[in-house]
This record gives C-alpha cells, structure tokens and sequence, in this order.
C-alpha cells in the first residue's frame, strides 16, 4: 500500500536533499516526516511514540551535521524510523521488521548511515567516543561524533562508565540526552527525579535565576558593593553554571535543557554547540509519542502499539474464533502473584519491564514486593542477591537476551554464593522481529556452564506455573527460560504441582527413535511425533525440562534403548542443550547417531517466530524431515 | 611462625572484644592492626596496601555498628584483612590464600560477619540496598546496611546504577566512599578529577566556604540587608550543600569529606549517620598502604607485593637456577608494541588492568593509542567496537573472570556487527590464590557459543605472538585466552608467523589414544604423553589451538584413527572444548571413548594453580591416569 508523504518529504531520500531546505521549511518537513511515521506504524506496525519524539531531533541533526561523515549513533534504536526514512530507505520502509525486509534498529550493514549497530541500551556514548579517538587519531580533527540517548538509557551502567571515560578525553563528542522521562515503561530512579528537577526549575533553572536576580540586586548599593559582587560573582557563578551539574561533575559540558520540539531553535543549538570542542552534553525535552494525542496521553501502551485505525486510535486485533493460550508473561505475572500470597520471602525484580513482562500485576498488587529497578540488569541481578542473603525468594526476570548484561553477577553474585535467586528468562529462543539484538539465542549455553546453576525450560503453561513453584523452593540458583508470546493452554490455571529439579518426562514411547526437547518447543516436536506416526515411524518423545541437571535416569533409559536421537531445542547449537545430551553419552560411553536442531552457529536476522523456527530447522516440518533422514540412515546401515 | 601482638589486639578476637575498649584507646588498637597486617603480608603474602589504608575505617566500623546483624559489605575485598582479623580469624589468618585456608576475599560461607562474597568490583551497593530492603520488608527498622566502596570500584556502572536506585528508596543504606585515588594502578577519569577537586577544595570546599564569607559580609550592610541575605542564603545554601553534588545529585545525601585515618573522628561521624535515616554517602579520604612507607609511595606494586622484609622493604624473589620463562602477560605487554609499530591501525584498551596485564608497556610507548578506561568493561568492549567501526584493530585486553562483566557488549557490540576486536583474556584457567571469583573457568564456553567468534588460545609464548599477529590481520571479532603466569618458552621473541584461523597441529603421533589439548595446559599433556612412552603406551598429541572454528580436518584424522581420546582444558567442562569435540563427533557419526579433563562443574577453591589443576584432574599426573584408564577399559573390550 503506498503511503501518501507530504510535499517535502516527497523531496526528500537523503540528508543532502534535506540540506537543499530552508530553515523556515524545517517545521513543515517535521510535519510531513511525522505523518508518514504515522501513516506507516498504522498500518505496518512497529515501534511508534520513540520515533514521533525525536522527530525535530532526527531533522535537525541531519540539518545541521555532514552525516554519514559526522558519526550519528542512536542508543536503542526504537526512535530511529525518521532516520531511517531521511537516509535513503524510504522506499523500503514498508519491509519494516518483516522477514527479509530492513531492520527496525539501525544496523551496520544496512546503511552507512547507520554507524553503529544498536538494539540494548546504554552503549552510545562509549561507541560514539571510540570514534571519536579513532578520528583523532586519524588526524581527522574537524569531525563530529554524536551520541543520542534517552534518559531511561542513562540509568544503565555503562553510559556512566562512558561519561567517566569522555570526561577526562578532550574528544569531539556531543552526547544528546533525551529527556522524556520514559522507557518503555515510566523512567523510575533518582536520575529521573535529577532530571526532571532541572527541567522543571524548581531547583536548577530557579537558583540560577535567583542568584542572578540577588546579584543585580546587590549591586545597588553602589560601589562599595563592587567588591562584594566581583567575589560573589566569581565563586558562585561557576558554582551554578559548572558544578551544580552531574554532568558537569564529570566534566562534561551541559547545555540546556532545550525543548526537543522546537526545530529551528534546535538547529541554532546544534550549529553554536559544532563550534565548541571537546565533550559535552545537550539535554533535551521531548515528549514520546509526540504528535498524536493518544500516544502522549499513553505512553507505554503507544511504544510498539501494533496496527492501529488512524483515526480512531483503535488497536486492531485479530478476532479469535476458539479459546485462545494466555502468553507466557501473563502467566508469570499471575502466577508469581499467587507464589507470593503464599510465601512471604517472594519478591519480584524487573530491570524496567514491568509491562513486558507483566511484572506490573504484581507491583500492582503488591507494591512493596515488586520493583522495577530501571535499565540496569547488572544491579538488578545483585540487588535479588542481596535480598536472598537475608532469607528472601527473589524472582528476578530478565529477557534472555538482556540477561547477557548480567552474565557475571549471575556468577560471581549468585552462582557462586549458591544464593536462591530464581532467573526467569522472559523471550528466550529467537524473538521475532525485534531481531539479531534481541534473539534469547544463548541463555541454555551461558546458564549451563555455571556451577549451581539449575537450567529449566517449561513445555507449555503448567510446567511454567509448577516450575516457578519448585524454584521457590529449591533453595539454589534456579533459571527458568520461555518465549516470547503464546502458550498452548487455554484453561491455563492448573494447581500448583511440585516438579522435582533435574526430571524430565516421557511423553511418548517410541521403538524407531527418540526426540528430546526442552521448553516449548517440544510442542513442535509433538507434532512431529505425531505426523511421524502417520508414516509409520514410532518415535519416543521426552520433555527433558531441565538443561541442568540433566535427568540421567531417562536418559540412560533412551540411550540403552535408541540408537537414533534427535535433540530439539530453542537455543543456540555450541554448548546447548543437545551439547549437554552429548556430553553425557560421551561420559557415559554411549554411542547413537544423534542429530541436534537448534539455533545454528550464525547471527539469526529478524522475522516472525514460526518464520526463523523454519528457517533454523527446527519447526515440526523440520523435526519430521530429520527424523525421516535418520531413519534413512538407519536403513543404510 | 608466631606473628607478635600488640597488647590490645591480643585481647580482640570479635567486635565485641572490641566495644569493650575505650574510644582513646582505639588509636593504639589501629596501630595494633596495622603492625600486624604488616607482619603478616610481610611473611605470608597476599594483598597488603589497600588493608592498610582501612585500618582506622574497619575498626571505626565495627565499634560503632552491630556487625553482624549491621550488614557490612566490603566492595572487592582485598581491603578485608583487618576485618577478618576482627571477627574471628586472627588464628587462622596465616592460611590466608593458601589451599585449604580461608579466603583472601570476603566469603558467607566462612564467617556470619562476611555478609556478602566479593571479588570482582563495584557490586557492594547492590547488594547492601537488597539487604536493606529485605530488612524493611521483615520489619527491622533498626538494621543497618554499609557498603564500603573504593574510588575506583565508584566507576563501574553498577554502582551507579545502585545508586540510581538507592537515592529513590528510602532505605537505610550507608555507603562509605574510599576514596585513595587508586585502583591496582592510580584511577583514571572524570569521577577521580572530581573526587579529587571536592577533596582538595580547590573548588568545592573553597566556593563552599566563599559563600559562607560573602554572605558574612553582606550582613555588615546592616538590617538593609537582610532580605538579600535570606534570599540569597535560601537559594545558594541549598545549591552549594545540595545540588553542587554528584551524589546528592542522585538524592543521596553526602557528608563529607572526612580523614580516613582518624578513628575518633570516624567514630563519632558514624555514630551521627546511624541517627539519619535513608540513603546517605559517606565520603572518606584515605592513603592506600598508609602507615608502612614505601606502600605509600608505591602505590601499584604494593599492591600485592608477595612476601618481603618488613624493615628493608626488599621484596622476596626466589632466584631462578637456569633461565626463565617469561610471564605470558609480558609476551603480551611486549608482542602489542611490536605489532602496533608496524600497524598503525593497532589500538589497546585495558580496563583498569594496565600493569597487571602488562598494557602499561603500550601506553608508555604509545600513550597516545593505549587507554586505560577504568573499572568499566562494559564500556571497554563497546570503545573498543566504536574503534574498530573506524577502520582501527583494537587489543582489548581483560581478565577471563571480568570479562563475564561484558560479555552482552561482546555479543550485541563486537560479535553481531563482525568487528575487528582482539580479546586478549588474561588469567584464563584456575587463576590461583584469589580463588572462585576470579578463575577464568568459563571463557572458552562463552565465547565459544556466540557466532563470528574466533576462540583461540596459545600452548606457549611462540603461540601467543604468532596468535596475536594472526588476530591483527583476521578482520573479525577474536579472542585469544591464556593463563596467569609463566610460559614455558625462555627464547620468546620469535620470529611472528600467521597462523590460519581454525587450525590445530599435530605434536606427536602414536597409535593407541590421542590426546586433545588447548592452550598452556598442552604442556601437561606433552609431559603426560612422554611418560606414557615410558610405559610403553602411544599416544598422539594435538594442540587444537581452536576451540571455534575447529580443525575438522584434523579431527577427522584423529577419530578416523582413534577410538581411545583425552581432550584437556584448563576451563569448564560443560560448554568448553571438550564439548565443542563431542559436538564434532556427533555432528559428524564418529564414536570413540572419550574421557574430558577440565574444571568439573562446581565452584573451585582457591590454591596455587598447580594444586588445583590437580584437585580438578587434569595435570600431567593425572591426564597420565585418565590415559592408562582408557587404555584399561580397552583391554576390557
């Protein structure tokens, strides 16, 4: 369907072709590039109220600096659709985070445009200064590295481990903050509070001004005040201006806070601050969702709304005609609410996911036992371990994919303590069409080396719901991994039933092979069981469960009995869960042929779940055909 | 040996010995402490400046708090000697570090005062503000959560991110700043600068009491001037005390600074805090290696200086009989200056870590392209991604156990996007004395399951070299892990020659089981092989040098010769090479016996690195055992 773009916009498939505009036409051009924004995420989907708030941000950056010379790196990415649309990719912006289409973060290899690859938080600023001193040391002297991050962004470690570092460089680095006081969920934290306290005057811009005011006032009183004055003025003048300011303490110089919808003003800005070496910091205040009134008034809802009427602002949603599997995050949400009326010691940590999650049910129903520590999995990790050494139960969940960012606190902080924080790992397996960033690809491999550490996957609802029970009381380091989106239990609500840790299951006898799965998955196993039986080959099928520890007793069983394996998991192939298969048939002297599907040994790019499942091999059409070629093998032998 | 006592200390053996001491006589006891810290490190080792310059702070400490139910978090630990003294372990202390004694570091499971296990930095505010809030929950208004954290352990973006979260709780968190300036090297970065200026007074302190003094004057004026001396007093009052600060920035309220070194002063300064509730920082100026001289002046070397003369202040080095190999972090320290003399596009970036992994070479040579970024990995991986985006091949070089701490920037940052960076992990394998939380048991399964991941490490000094200039030229993301200490090499400076990405070498053929090592610990396989002649048994050698990509063509050779094979690593086993062999073999339908040395699959302790490669099974004595087993179970065939 093509999209209708404003005059200007038409005009536009480049920063050069922006360039040819005069300023006055730059308001227009925000207007038009706004629309089309608009116009697509309706009717395509995607995210939405990040982009629509940096709208004038994006068209004056462009405006003002030589991109892609001049080094542009967007933290996250979410807000980068008008990016994307003025730097050429207009045309294709329809594929959007389709399968095969472009991307929904900036990416490397997709545009030179795009200086750095983003996805996770808070990695802009110490990209964006590694350019930096390359360029220096490249004697390219005149070049601008610009880093835009939001404020919920700021809160995660390494943008401060970057200021820290940028500080004490005399690089060309301009870090834009941009302020609106949301991640995906509201910003949560005393940076927030900071930040909105300049903002808002009350504190900063207030003093500021009153010092001023009291100076002038003081100098009535006539030359006998000069002395006063000069000596006031001197130490508090740098005072207010320089170390009244975080940032400033880290000697970064702060401009602003400027608002992020005024264009023109945003242009002057960005031309003055082109003048001035070294680093420094330009906070600005926007608003997410900018633009479109629904967004504004809902923000988290509005941050990847999917299709939606224009118009009425009505979400569109497919109609189900039977009873349909909650999501798996619902059943967390519900579930460790229902955990936590029982049991005292539960408490719950989301790293700024409440609603993803669904975190949000219990901090709703349970305000003082559930927290969203902000985008900071690294504290996130070690704050649960720090309530479990005083007796607590915290059930920390993190997406796969994120927990990579709290890889040594989950070692250092828990594993090796043996402290009983239970991980769940929330979009494990590949994401969908967040993509590459975002692919839960590696949690069975990076969990399964660690000490202590019990790996479990659930099958479907239930075993979720009785796995989050074991876990809280297993007394030990216990993660729990699931995807993304829907189960495969309408009438989910199952009574809570004690799984011991390290079994597994049998779900099917079979005499010709055997499938091991863990997690859901294994219900695309199920129907390549099934299916298999159709063709008449009897394949056993066991839910494994547990990555570690493995449930010898079962799989002595399957290797005793079957020379033909196939181990089916959502995970990456190096050091998973078929690895962990392995291992034990080389420790324990077994021999068979075994075929492991999984995430091959290759960055996954975006697309539908179902879409990479059958790309990686290993949907049910998969299964089927691997277990058909093994049975082929067999008849050679 | 006996280590003498001074009066008081002999009569302390826990914190309650202590309280029973007068405040005057708290000086004496400090001068106790610090004689035998002394003493002790003199005789035995171990970690001796940063215990010294908290001698006052520790013993203020526990006086003033009811240790242990006051939760007292000792941020990376190897400023606890006095602690551990204090509360219990004088009579043990001289099996500090030893195998079988206690820890160098803080350790729950050795003594109730050691509330929380560290090692690694930065992870103390975390948490104590999880305690904090487990208290709050089980309603113990009255406990006290401290976290004592140094200057340097302040830049690692967990802090921060604790801190964001601590300063929006309202919980009773004391967080003691030591700031001395240094790390293991002097810190780096703005935070120090501005530390340093709050300390000095220079700006801070100076415009603080500027204020005060103008507004003395301007009170002269007489009762005319008494409206511009309330407004001005409320308006800059609250900004200088308030807002001119970093941490109250964060809604932390700061005190400070005070002389760490003064225990009476510290005393009735903590006695005041415990009567303030919420969140609050306490910051506290010391001298790392305070009280013996030449550890003041020399800051990084006594660091740990191993044992020496207590009144020379010689440093014990054992002297070698016939000539040494070199430390492979000097092969490297000196190979990164070779290479990068002949390739401009050579950068290296060292968190924290400029002498212990020898960089500090680099960065006296080449000042202007070596960086030293402070206790910040995350932001290391991700400078040295922006680096490499600009055409650079940066060395970033840091310890396998703390490279866990990046391990989302290796994937999101380096690996997704194919970028140039070399990984130089240092201390992989069993590091030795510093014990569980900081063996590099876990780098080769980690790195080895993220896709575009060369993982690569060296069998000797010539390997290092010719790895590391391979590296250089490979145009990927690659990583090269090697042991704490000695090679095996005295004529290191080989010539470099490249070595092809993915392939092994055959050491030794033989006929009746091969064996699969990689990296330093092939040394032990050679010996194991050699003996194994002697015992009339043949067994090939192979140093794989890749755990990814394997040398498949080799292994092909090995498994379509061997039915009897050892892999060997000095890394874990669930995950790492031997895994990644297994996965051949099944990938590829071999079947072979095959026995996997490495670390097991639970939480190693500390030890010298040979007794714990022969606790964990796999020296040349024990390779030689799983050999002549297998050769056993052979015959039992």
């Amino acid at each position: 369907m093509e999209i209708k773009q404003g005059k200007f916009l038409a005009q536009i498939n480049s920063p050069a072709d922006l360039k040819q505009f005069d300023e006055k036409q730059l308001a227009q051009i925000c207007e038009d590039l706004r629309e089309y924004i608009v116009d697509h995420v309706s009717i395509y989907g995607g995210h939405f109220g990040a982009s629509l708030g940096v709208v004038e941000l994006t068209v004056a950056l462009h405006y003002v600096f030589n991109t892609p010379v001049d080094q542009l790196v967007w933290d996250v990415g979410h807000q980068a659709y008008g990016h994307k649309i003025l730097t050429g990719r207009k045309s294709r912006f329809h594929t959007n985070r389709l399968y095969g289409g472009i991307s929904g973060f900036p990416k490397r290899s997709e545009s030179e445009y795009d200086t750095f690859g983003v996805g996770h938080s808070s990695t802009s600023i110490s990209a964006a200064l590694g350019m930096a001193f390359a360029s220096d040391h490249k004697g390219e002297k005149d070049k601008h590295h610009i880093a835009v991050i939001g404020d919920g962004a700021m809160t995660g470690g390494m943008a401060f481990e970057a200021m820290n570092h940028a500080g004490d460089s005399n690089k060309n680095l301009l870090i834009i903050l941009n302020d609106n006081c949301m991640s995906i969920d509201p910003n949560v934290g005393a940076l927030k509070d900071y930040l909105t306290d300049i903002t808002t005057s009350h504190t900063y811009n207030k003093i500021r001004d009153d010092v001023w005011k009291v100076l002038g006032k003081i100098s009535k009183f006539g030359p006998n005040a000069r002395e006063i004055v000069s000596s006031i003025e001197n130490s508090i003048k740098s005072l207010v201006l320089k170390q009244s300011n975080l940032f400033e303490s880290l000697n970064l110089r702060y401009f602003g806070p400027v608002d992020g919808h005024d264009v023109n003003h945003l242009v002057h800005v960005l031309k003055d601050l082109k003048d001035i070496p070294g680093p420094k910091i330009l906070h600005c205040v926007t608003v997410k969702g900018k633009g479109y009134e629904l967004a504004e008034k809902d923000q988290t809802k509005w941050h990847a709304p999917g299709k939606f009427d224009k118009i009425t602002g009505e979400i569109r949603k497919s109609v189900p005609v039977e009873p349909q599997a909650p999501k798996y995050q619902e059943v967390f949400g519900h579930t460790i609410v229902e955990l936590a009326e029982q049991n005292e010691k539960i408490m719950g940590v989301t790293p700024a996911m409440p609603s993803g999650s669904s975190m949000n049910i219990m901090m709703k129903a349970m305000p003082e036992r559930a927290f969203d520590v902000g985008i900071a999995e690294q504290h996130a990790v070690t704050f649960s371990a720090g309530l479990a050494t005083q007796g607590m139960v915290p059930f920390c969940n993190i997406y796969s994919t994120f927990m990579q960012r709290a890889f040594d606190q989950v070692i250092h902080d828990v594993a090796i303590q043996k402290l009983p924080v239970v991980f769940c790992l929330d979009r494990a397996g590949v994401a969908g069409a967040d993509g590459p960033t975002h692919h839960g690809a590696y949690d069975l491999a990076y969990m399964r080396c660690i000490p202590n550490m019990i790996v479990a996957a659930p099958m479907n609802e239930q075993e979720l719901r009785n796995m989050m029970y074991s876990a809280s009381e297993a007394g030990a380091p216990y993660s729990i991994r699931y995807p993304r989106g829907k189960g495969v239990m309408p009438d989910w609500r199952t009574p809570l039933e004690k799984i011991i840790t390290g079994q597994g299951r049998k779900l099917q006898d079979g005499d010709d092979l055997a499938i091991l799965s863990i997690g859901h998955i294994g219900n695309y196993a199920t129907k390549a069981q099934e299916q298999l039986q159709l063709e008449g080959v009897s394949a056993a099928h066991y839910d494994m469960r547990f990555a570690k520890p493995l449930d010898e007793q079962l799989l002595h069983e399957v290797f005793e009995k079957h020379q033909r394996v196939i181990t089916v998991e959502d995970g990456c192939l190096p050091g998973g869960f078929g690895s962990a298969i392995v291992e034990f048939m080389a420790d324990h002297g077994y021999s068979a042929q075994v075929t492991r599907l999984g995430i091959p040994d290759r960055i996954v790019e975006h697309g539908e779940q179902d879409e990479l499942y059958h790309e990686c091999g290993y949907d049910a059409e998969a299964i089927l055909a691997a277990a058909l070629k093994l049975m082929s093998e067999k008849a050679a032998v």
